[in-house]
């Protein structure tokens, strides 16, 4: 490694502490950079250099955003009955990407994980209730929180938590969580005992 | 994606388009840079915005560097009577970090494929057969050029041209390749034909 120039070798190390890149590919990439046009390294550049004081959470649903509100929560077609609890801003990219949903957003940043001391208090659980009651009482048009945690433990751990906390305001709300059962495409030979059984258990009449 | 702020995006954007890296993949670690300390996203950004116009090719063997000579040539105790002549910058690297060679090298950076329509003059082979002619009027102490192409259908194509054209000067130089064998840490049962064939052809004395 010393026998790189020192801005590549930085730029190799950088790319090495990034998650899933090891040493070979952190080089490798680097080494492609050299091949890319230097207005386009210029403009990424700078991007990365300003990233953290541009980038906010969005005060209603702590999206990312460089303004006050998201995307989301700005766009007017929007269906504002629904709001989709999700752990991370990649799970709500996922939900994007699909084009699957049309509601709005509440991502926590995390999820409740006592091995880890990480409580309610410490992702953003208080400002989704807070958000809840308030839309309630200005007699707003929501109707359902869908829970969009992940299905593990700490996943499982969260959405109960959620939903006990909503259930115990005794709002009018329909509180929902996703589906479980085999994944599209799956092979029942391959499937796992706790999905085949949650398939059985949540059969649909056909 | 358009639910991401700009700069966001960008840089996802600009992560896809690195070599094994897919959009998830590049949502991830753009993600994964917000989490990291703005200094250290600031270096990065001028590392990078830099990197085309501080990066040079070493004047002599073609290795990068940012001055006029790279720090292996730079380097007075690295064994000048070797020349290893490698195809990239990675493949030079690679020989490093093992610590297994303290000679000098020369950067191809490529290997002559005419299905691609690279050629001899594409690739830095005149420089290298330069060099070798001038350090051998010069009375130097260079005794040996080891060819360190990779071994597939290019590679040996560019080794083997390299090898005629020094052969063709009439210089007093030992000229090698590579040993071909099996991998350390090989099983013979999933050892391709090529290799083991090699691996009998070039067996050695107990």
């Amino acid at each position: 490694m010393s026998t790189l120039p020192t801005n590549l070798k930085h730029i190799a190390l950088f790319f090495e502490r990034l998650p899933g890149i090891g040493e070979k590919t952190a080089n490798r990439l680097a080494m492609y950079l050299l091949r890319m046009p230097e207005s386009e390294l210029k403009i990424f550049g700078e991007n990365v250099s300003t990233l953290k004081s541009r980038t906010k959470l969005c005060k209603r649903c702590f999206n990312l955003t460089e303004k006050e509100l998201c995307s989301i929560c700005e766009d007017n077609r929007r269906d504002t009955s629904k709001i989709t609890v999700v752990e991370t801003v990649l799970d709500l990219l996922s939900f994007e990407v699909g084009n699957i949903y049309n509601g709005t957003y509440h991502v926590l940043h995390g999820k409740i994980d006592p091995l880890n001391s990480i409580g309610p208090e410490d992702i953003y659980v208080n400002q989704l209730l807070d958000r809840v009651k308030e839309l309630q009482k200005a007699d707003s048009t929501l109707e359902e929180i869908i829970l969009a945690t992940n299905p593990d433990m700490e996943g499982e751990a969260t959405a109960m938590y959620i939903m006990k906390k909503l259930k115990s305001q005794n709002l009018k709300l329909k509180i929902s969580r996703l589906a479980y059962g085999l994944p599209m495409g799956a092979n029942l030979e391959y499937a796992d005992y706790g999905t085949l059984g949650k398939a059985i258990e949540g059969r649909t009449k056909y």
